[in-house]
């Protein structure tokens, strides 16, 4: 179906553009006007894809959550459960300039959900999806089965466990999103930010980076 | 001096409106018309205050560090070293509208620090002023004796306990910061946020909320 991959790449292209933007002018500088030129594509067509502005900018928003999400999906795909939960929770610390850029860009989106009820939405759905993510991970670390998805274990670890597993899941990956917060202003530098989180996870006895197959 | 206090006062009034204006759009949608406009007064007044847009925003910056430093200053008075810790690595967590409202501007400074050296020169200054102080704190509650400023104790205990609170306070802001992301986004309430940090404090032997006088 040609026409269908046409379109999605489009829709990409026209959000990555959108990304630009907002790292130039800031969410509140996004015009069809703004996006069409840094996309070299008409405002038609942009019209074509998006009802409005607002449209366009919720996607941008999901797209972000959809790009970290893949990229996660990618690199959490060779290891057991104590790689992914390592994956989940540094995913946020970039480590090049282009993560840098698109960090700047989810702050911007973070500033503006505290007015903007529907891109709080898709940022909290997000938070609650890694945070649910990491609570199931860490479950199945602690109870020393391997392989996410092993929910039964989780259920006969009971109650308690679970909600340890819960202030774990929450306190690791607060942590991540303030070591990227850090990188992200340069208090620190990537590496330092991943060798913290690498001494927390020691800490609590998790192996950091996980382990490979 | 009237005329001293006058000024100053005029300046924070502008800073004030800076403010509403960039959570109503964004740091791009800053402009001395726009300010002026919010805080009710000319546009020659804010010229005469500042020289320019930029040093506008940048005022605006140094003022929320201002501000979040006296907030640390009054609400630590009344403590010893555990409960200034408490304190600071608890203060960005927002409890109250206005303070939700705070953050969403400060993370539009963070947003945009990507590309103005200006701003992160602002921030990263900040981070490490706070960094320091937990330091000097930590490494005070650690070595057992009491109040800040007994940089001696810090320096008899010598650099391996100074390296391991370096890495604990390194631990405790970011997640505080992560926690307090997690607020404004609406994903947990300020207490949970709270609750969580106390449990971290508790799981390092450090007493939450501190002990006051």
């Amino acid at each position: 179906m040609p026409r269908v991959v046409d379109h999605a790449a489009r829709r990409s292209e026209i959000v990555l553009a959108l990304w630009g933007v907002i790292h130039e002018r800031g969410l509140d500088g996004v015009s069809f006007r703004a996006v069409a030129e840094a996309a070299g594509v008409s405002i038609g067509r942009i019209q074509h894809y998006f009802a409005s502005k607002e449209e366009l900018i919720r996607e941008g928003c999901t797209q972000m959550v959809v790009a970290a999400q893949s990229r996660y999906a990618e690199l959490s795909r060779s290891g057991g459960p104590e790689h992914q939960l390592w994956t989940l929770v540094s995913g946020p610390v970039p480590s090049t300039r282009p993560q840098r850029l698109g960090a700047a860009v989810w702050y911007a989106y973070l500033a503006k959900s505290v007015a903007e009820p529907a891109l709080r939405e898709i940022i909290g759905a997000a938070i609650e999806d890694a945070g649910a993510r990491a609570i199931r991970l860490l479950t199945t670390v602690r109870s020393g089965a391997d392989g996410e998805g092993t929910d039964a274990v989780g259920a006969r670890h009971g109650a308690e466990a679970r909600s340890r597993s819960e202030h774990e899941a929450l306190a690791l990956l607060a942590l991540g999103d303030g070591l990227a917060q850090r990188v992200v202003v340069g208090a620190i530098d990537g590496p330092e930010a991943l060798a913290a989180l690498a001494e927390e996870f020691t800490r609590r006895g998790l192996t950091p980076g996980g382990i490979l197959d």
